[in-house]
């Protein structure tokens, strides 16, 4: 990755789309500047500093030092980002990967933060690092921003969307092509769709299917893990699947949520959708699964999700 | 290509939007329909049928037969939509390559239909093929759907998107990033940018780069060209760049335009960005240039494109 990554417009485009992503962003920043003076003088390590965003938020509210490690390419922009700011003497750069910057950070750290979440929290998730991080470089009894994640799931009527998909090939200029509602529908279970819900969709509350408390967490928590789920119907519709997404939690009660009905995000919801859609659920009616996640290992960045029922 | 190509859901949704995209649909539609009861009877090739729409078109408005030549694996879901529509006695599927077709195919067709255009008309282009298939299959006077391609250029402003795209590093939650406005030019000038621009932002009369008659056309006519334009400027503005785009032209007056002004297709406009953008140019100056197309040894669906000023 790290000689090709902001070679192509794509990736700029892509660290536009997540600075643009206020409720994110702003989130960290109201994680920092809710530390207020107990922010003063401390030591920041930022894993997979990007742009700088974090770093910067962390320097103006009265860090003394802060570690920026950004493995790609990027980190050139990122130290050009750090003295238009005027913030050398706070924020240092620097281009590795975290597994190799203890020859380089001397010290503990007093908090750790980093945006790591992907799609449905874990995919191509950089959690490992952070985790690594705490373990290498964080003071006992320092913080982790965001310091716990919860993963939440529903069953969910996607009759909107499927319907949109499908029945375009209904009546194509006057043509039937039907063929491809099955593609369609094929195509949708190789992988979480990935598109913002309604709240109104979710056919019952929402369960958690996993926290994770950054503190304490190892690296062998997340290569699997599995729950089972007890959900009650709050309202009758057919179940086209289920809907993940993700709340990190911060210090004094800062949360960045990315639930259906909240502000958008560039996390959207991911959806599990079903072979076989689940005949209406009428109310008070429980449905009852157990879903699974494993870390695929030719590719630690993406997890395989079971789902039984 | 072929064995991946209709795999992802990607693939899918790249069929969709060139079926939702009504200006080309439509064009073909009208184009088959403005022949009237000179199609009644007669014989089809559709070179790169995809879905199939086009061979559908020919049917619907009295082919005799139409031959659906698609290499991709969609052949097996083209040959479903030809069943669906029970016009399986006039549309035959082929899944080949169109320079293979000729063990299957043994006479000589009335008229060629395909949607080869690409980007500024010639990226990714499949225009060889339809050659290829008029030399080996088109009875002498046959018709060719479209029968030419014009390519048109003209100096262009493009302020507010670069004003759009420049300012946001200017300002993000406060901290200054200009370091990335660099990085976003350079990006820029590394590909045409492929975007809807406003008429009112073209500062010259378009002029004709290429004309490109599909009866008579040789492929060798498109490994390279060059033409001289002359540019007089209609109003003032700083010039950012060339915009570039076609239009073609079927029988009876039928026309697929995706000029700035017309109702937007999934092809927009392309314009090549300046390393330095020119001053303003105050009315009826004339901007002189050569523009060059240089089809890439390595990759002939990728194209040079050169300018000299």
């Amino acid at each position: 990755m790290a000689d090709k990554y902001f070679e192509s417009y794509d990736d700029i485009n892509v660290h536009r789309l997540m600075l643009e992503d206020k409720p994110r962003t702003e989130a960290y920043k109201k994680a920092f500047e809710s530390l207020g003076k107990d922010l003063k003088g401390k030591v920041v390590l930022d894993v997979g500093a990007g742009t700088g965003i974090l770093s910067l938020f962390a320097a103006k509210c009265g860090a003394a030092r802060v570690y920026a490690v950004e493995a790609s390419g990027i980190a050139a922009h990122t130290q050009e980002v750090v003295a238009e700011n005027n913030l050398q003497e706070v924020v240092r750069v620097l281009q590795c990967k975290i597994e190799d910057a203890g020859d380089i950070i001397k010290e503990k750290v007093d908090v750790i933060v980093s945006e790591w979440m992907g799609f449905y929290l874990l995919h191509e998730s950089m959690l490992g690092s952070v985790l690594t991080a705490r373990d290498m470089f964080l003071k006992p009894g320092g913080l982790i921003l965001p310091r716990t994640a919860k993963l939440y799931a529903s069953p969910i009527n996607m009759e909107k969307y499927c319907n949109d998909r499908f029945m375009f090939w209904t009546d194509v200029y006057g043509f039937s092509m039907q063929t491809f509602i099955a593609a369609e529908a094929q195509a949708m279970l190789g992988a979480p769709v990935i598109e913002n819900v309604e709240r109104m969709s979710l056919l019952s509350e929402p369960q958690l299917v996993k926290e994770i408390d950054c503190q304490t967490a190892k690296p062998e928590d997340l290569k699997a893990f599995s729950q089972e789920l007890k959900f009650v119907a709050r309202k009758e519709g057919i179940c086209h699947g289920f809907c993940f997404w993700f709340d990190c939690h911060f210090e004094n009660g800062v949360v960045l949520s990315t639930a259906p009905g909240k502000p958008h995000t560039h996390w959207k919801q991911a959806t599990l959708m079903l072979p076989e859609m689940l005949q209406s659920i009428p109310n008070v009616v429980r449905l009852d699964c157990k879903v699974g996640f494993v870390q695929s290992e030719a590719n630690e960045r993406q997890y395989q999700i079971t789902l039984e029922m």
